[in-house]
């Protein structure tokens, strides 16, 4: 699956500029170390910068003005996207439409956009609407009146409940849930009444669901993810809650009912967030926080419950050293009871 | 999708007592500040009583003896029930029969009740009984010898395995595997030899699963979850658990091998369950709590490893000042010091 | 399903010894309590051994040397998992080889090995190869290019994504994921563009994977998971990690991208591992644990962040008792200031 590019042709798909000889050929990327003369490799940490000096690319990603080593060079602001964005051209094949595949099932009144793939096993509802290019690999399920925008991939035995509505360019990963039923119950004295969840789940564009994730439907209106927004694996967002826009969600988090996560937020593995509470934007939550009450804006938090991070690491510390702690007080004690029985006997 | 009901006939739906004019027609529900003349209301939490005044509802559920500001009320034991029990009269459609849909497979010695509908990519196995009314969405998968009870809903890509049994009126979100092989090894010196799991798993009526929950059938009987118990998403519950009658047991909670788990039960979010032991009856386990012993009915607990929930907090409160406790202790050390110096020169 | 077995034919099978009558016969397995004159029992727990000599067994599974209390043994190194083995032996039916059931789809250039039995529902991509005796249930689903070994099992729902590699002998439970795109993204100053995860997974023989579990694939290379380990439910494996031989994962561990966990690791329930570190063999780690730096090898650890293992029992039987700690220190103060004025009077 490999194709010869010139750094020219690189250069252009880029936005970067090249200094050295245009016509090189590259087939692919590789790390400094592993790279031949027929691949391009990246610099994008400067604590590597002396690694350039030693690799044998046939070319480096670098930003403008780090020291090339007389190597051929594109120029670009950003090299690790630069990377991000080679690994697609060199190699990610495109998914060739396969239109509605033997084995799939659509129901009445669906709107297919033109070049789609619908994998046999795909189950589609009625009045069920699917853009342009989208992808619907095997054991997909979409109930009625879900709605796909364009460019968007469902992978194998993901879920739409009824009425979802999912953005342009989405990404949604095998076995993910969306729009399962809200865990709202009203007790009846005995024990609980299914309070039914009529609400949906919004998937603004960009937005990327992992594996096995699940996004309750609201119970009466909406449960919102907003653009450009990522939810790792096994991630549990509650009915009601709002995740603002490019906001990084890792895997095992939870988020409880109705609360609000900002823009740019970052809640890193197996957080845990109270219901009915806000996150300011550009929250960092350290791994295995619990989160009870709102967070203001623009800074980072870690703990069960969480503390403003530095303090929490101070806490910790001194958590590891408490029974030496509780020693320096009895003994403390003991030279005070001392120190009584002298003054006494003074 | 609307309808109108006349508060006539919506009090004999929910039991209760129209005071006012019982000919007035309402088509839905909306919040006290949202409703117009053509909604009812409710007001269950006595602190938003003032917004009765104000409300521009049709009629308003209330418990008895509650202010009406002269509104059309009807008077119920339970508003907040009957909320749940209108939301469900005004916006769900009842699911019409659809039958054994073409694409949906089903195994020999299969017993099918009336009115259910079987959906496309449903695969049930040899040996399967289904009751009455039961709905199977696509791409569910019932195993041999499956046994379902009537008006029982399975959501799409649900997996029971084999003799596993589910009650009347249980709901399976997507997902959610309902007998999977407990984890359970034998050390043969090297590594682990797997335990046939050869038991089951027994839903009792009105259980509710969540998305992506994990159920795992015991070693040799059954796992068992008693009537009217709720289980949120992405909950694990090992082989041989037991948990009681109307318990609650929030997202991303584990419950490890062989524990017992009472009636009237709260688990809230992501808390840990260790093996081989007791929750008493109404207890409440406050989130992200690790539970390593039994605990003892009617109270509630936090913290890893949990406390009593009072005493928990106040633990909470110094660690999140351990640093100042350990400043403190060091300058009292120090003028512990200074007295010993000036006792010794007296 | 009951079939009978003589002492001899069990002893054979076992590699154990008969002392006693070897023509006993036996159809089945009990517990010591409840085992009747036709069923075998085991004495794995030298706690137990007593409870031999009321057992009404027609024989018991013993390690040489214990008190047989008159009863007919089968000598045994490991009784327990002499237990594991004869459970299977006579409780678990052999499956049958049903071929490629109708309702399955295969795509083109598929290699299927002999005996497998491929239920409806499933669907299998171009270029995929498919080992002797291998069973897949209904709604599996291997993307293109898949490689699965001899005798492995992939229960319904199972998601192997393309190129993705599984040894022989493994069980994947309902809905585990295998290969879904790792968690990487490159920040371009305004969100995140997604990295193509162009690396696969890789599962040794022996491996199992517990329901609706999630192993990302590489972001370049191989996501591994070797030989004999043992993953629960609800786990957690980001793209480029490695876990050793015979590592039991229990449920709901998370472990972030790029670790290193050595062999005859244990991680139990709900614990969370950092990034880029390493984990050495032999390591046990307490239940809901927070790992964020690398651990020794052959050691246990718990606590968020991880201890050694009787410190941190040390550190949360005093996090306790912080409050009366916090007033022990208070009435310290007070003491010493009465101790300096009385110093300072006299």
């Amino acid at each position: 699956m490999t194709q010869d590019k010139t750094l020219k042709e690189l250069a252009e798909y880029l936005g970067g500029i090249v200094k050295g000889d245009e016509s090189c050929t590259i087939n692919g990327l590789a790390p400094l170390e592993a790279a031949g003369p027929d691949k391009i490799t990246f610099l994008a940490n400067p604590k590597y910068a002396a690694k350039v000096a030693e690799t044998k690319a046939g070319a480096v990603l670098m930003a403008p003005g780090a020291e090339s080593y007389g190597h051929n060079v594109i120029e670009v602001a950003n090299p690790y996207l630069a990377f991000a964005k080679l690994l697609g051209l060199f190699y990610v094949q495109p998914h060739p439409p396969l239109g509605v595949m033997a084995g799939a099932c659509t129901g009445e009144n669906v709107s297919l956009g033109e070049g789609i793939s619908v994998h046999p096993g795909v189950v589609i509802g009625n009045n069920v609407r699917i853009g342009d290019r989208c992808v619907l690999y095997p054991g997909v399920v979409a109930y009625d009146g879900v709605s796909i925008g364009n460019d968007t991939v469902l992978h194998a035995n993901a879920v739409i409940r009824e009425r979802c509505r999912i953005g342009n360019r989405c990404v949604i990963q095998p076995g993910a849930v969306i729009g399962s039923d809200g865990f709202g119950y009203a007790p009846d004295g005995r024990g609980y009444y299914p309070i039914p969840q009529i609400g949906i789940v919004v998937l603004e564009d960009d937005v990327e669901i992992g594996a096995n994730s699940c996004i309750d439907r609201a119970a009466l209106e909406v449960t919102l993810i907003k653009r450009g927004t990522k939810i790792d694996n096994l991630v549990q967002v509650a009915h009601n809650c709002q995740i603002g826009e490019d906001s990084m969600i890792c895997s095992q988090v939870g988020i409880s009912g109705s609360s609000k996560i900002g823009n740019h937020v970052t809640l890193t593995g197996q957080v845990g967030v109270a219901g009915h509470l806000t996150i300011g934007d550009n929250v960092m939550v350290g791994a295995k926080s619990g989160i009870p009450n709102s967070l203001a804006a623009n800074a980072g938090y870690s703990g069960i419950p969480v503390q403003p991070h530095k303090e929490w690491l101070r806490s910790m510390a001194v958590v590891a050293k408490l029974p030496e702690l509780k020693k320096s007080v009895s003994a403390l004690e003991k030279r005070i009871i001392e120190l009584e029985q002298q003054i006494t006997k003074q």
